[in-house]
């Protein structure tokens, strides 16, 4: 084979405030890879598959001045994250080609490496689409499976408030486990979904009375957020005694700022609630193993549903839209 | 005995901002009562030694009509607190005459009750002052032991940082847990007593770079927040991975609002932080009886020291100063 494109996706300003499409990050095809022939050096050549775009993400499109809990992207330089890749050759015996590994990689074509660092081999004995294993089964399924566990406490009864984002595999899981749950999206694909597996109380936080529908439903015992700002004001004020708030993210600061007074941050210690603050890596080691026994399978056999947003081609990364996506980048 | 006053402090009238001294709360000398000969019906009388004045009771001098974690005082009645009571007579089997009682009761000289309720029997083998069991051995002290205790997960050589308020026993208990202690306080008289009592670094908040401060240890393993506002958002900067921060009180707030944004809050989850939040009566059955045998040994071996600001005179409740303070209203 002659040298091909391997197109990548570069780092190239840093945003002010919500990044820019072909602005903040840019499709760039200067270089060339031969992929028969490129020497490995006792490596493995990696063709990527998926590759996905994550809200966290904006938080790394920062001066890299600013320590933080993931390294800032470098200017110049191809952004990287969750990606599904293929083997092609390998001379490092703990690979071989034909394996699919998920981690943390550069988000272009091809990617030569050396050593298997952090990577995971997928054996996807189920045969679900690689996609999966970077949504449902991928960083946004370990967000909710792990920290549910960890952190929930939930007791059957219970009443849960789910935010906007990373919701549905939240919502099956406080299901699963006998809880009464209330769910918020911005869309009406979104909360129609969000009916379908099961949740009790759904409605669009753009133009529902929160707090009303929150104290309607009697308060909440379990707080998941993933927003921030207001709707993490309105949970607070509407949390029972004892209400534990899992604090995933706060997609509202991360384009303009955490800038708005938090009115019933004082509930905290009013009412005795406790909140976790937690980043899906650190829970990792105490969660991979069972997580890719146990959720698979119940993703293959329909019991946990999912729907990923999935756009082809690797340039598309650089029309970021803030949400979680899946760019399916090559065919299998 | 010809029947004297029974002086009371009633609550006058619910204030915007700060209590104002003879207006929000006002000495009344309208009642009359005869100890020797007030008809006990089963009941027992009870004759007001010392009163705690606590800055939670703000929380109380509020619209009924709003809920929270203690009930709102009733204008025209008594206000009620943490009180230190002598029985006069009784004709109550739990109780007789000359034990003295620790637990919630009205600001009054004299009070006439029929059930024990969770009043509690205070033995004072050691003799101590009885307004001792207002502070280190009363509500200030529980809350400094049982939180410490229940939510600190302290580990020896870890930086903990305390801030003003009822630190001195909580930066006692630091120290005995081996830590490395950071305390501040707004008076030099308090900076001096922090010293002595063992904390490694301490500071003024009003003139110090609390920032740099932090920064220059090295960073906070654990915060003890009574301050709430701008010294928790400092503490949220200065977290290490891992930190735990017990929300005690958030006293900035308390009078005027809790309307600063916490530019920091993010930091829960980058930095996979926990927030404990608590009402010491609810840790109270969980500890009350080791609290009771361990601590009044230490405080009259001089072990624990301690500080209590005590004034005479029940009138003087009127003159509410905002800080914590004994009012000792009657010679044992």
């Amino acid at each position: 084979m002659a040298p091909i494109i391997n197109g990548r996706i570069l780092f190239n300003e840093i945003p002010k405030e919500y990044p820019e499409p072909g602005k903040t990050v840019v499709y760039d095809a200067s270089e060339k890879i031969d992929p028969d022939t490129v020497p490995l050096n006792g490596g493995f050549l990696l063709k990527t598959v998926d590759v996905s775009i994550d809200p966290y993400m904006r938080g790394r499109m920062r001066d890299p001045g600013i320590t933080s809990y993931v390294p800032a992207f470098q200017i110049g330089k191809p952004i990287d994250g969750y990606v599904i890749a293929k083997v092609i050759r390998s001379e490092n015996p703990e690979v071989k080609a034909g394996d699919h590994l998920f981690g943390g990689l550069p988000y272009q074509h091809y990617t030569l490496l050396k050593d298997f660092g952090d990577l995971r081999v997928i054996e996807n004995k189920e045969n679900l689409a690689w996609f999966t294993y970077l949504g449902v089964l991928g960083m946004p399924g370990k967000t909710a499976y792990m920290a549910w566990k960890e952190y929930s406490q939930a007791k059957k009864g219970e009443t849960v408030f789910v935010s906007a984002g990373a919701g549905p595999l939240v919502i099956q899981l406080t299901k699963m486990d006998g809880l009464r749950t209330i769910g918020t999206a911005g869309s009406k694909e979104k909360l129609k979904f969000l009916e379908e597996i099961g949740t009790d109380i759904s409605f669009n936080y753009k133009d529902g009375d929160i707090s009303k529908i929150l104290r309607d439903q009697g308060g909440i015992d379990i707080y998941w957020d993933n927003v921030g700002g207001d709707l993490l004001d309105k949970a607070l004020e509407a949390s029972k005694l004892y209400g534990r708030f899992i604090e995933c993210g706060m997609i509202s600061g991360y384009n303009t700022g955490y800038n708005k007074p938090i009115l019933n941050l004082f509930q905290i210690f009013s009412r005795s609630l406790t909140m976790h603050g937690f980043i899906v890596n650190r829970l990792e080691p105490k969660y991979n193993d069972e997580f890719y026994k146990v959720m698979p399978p119940l993703v293959a056999t329909g019991k946990i549903r999912h729907k990923e947003d999935v756009t082809r081609g690797v340039e598309k990364v650089e029309g970021w839209n803030n949400g979680k996506a899946v760019v399916h980048v090559a065919d299998d």
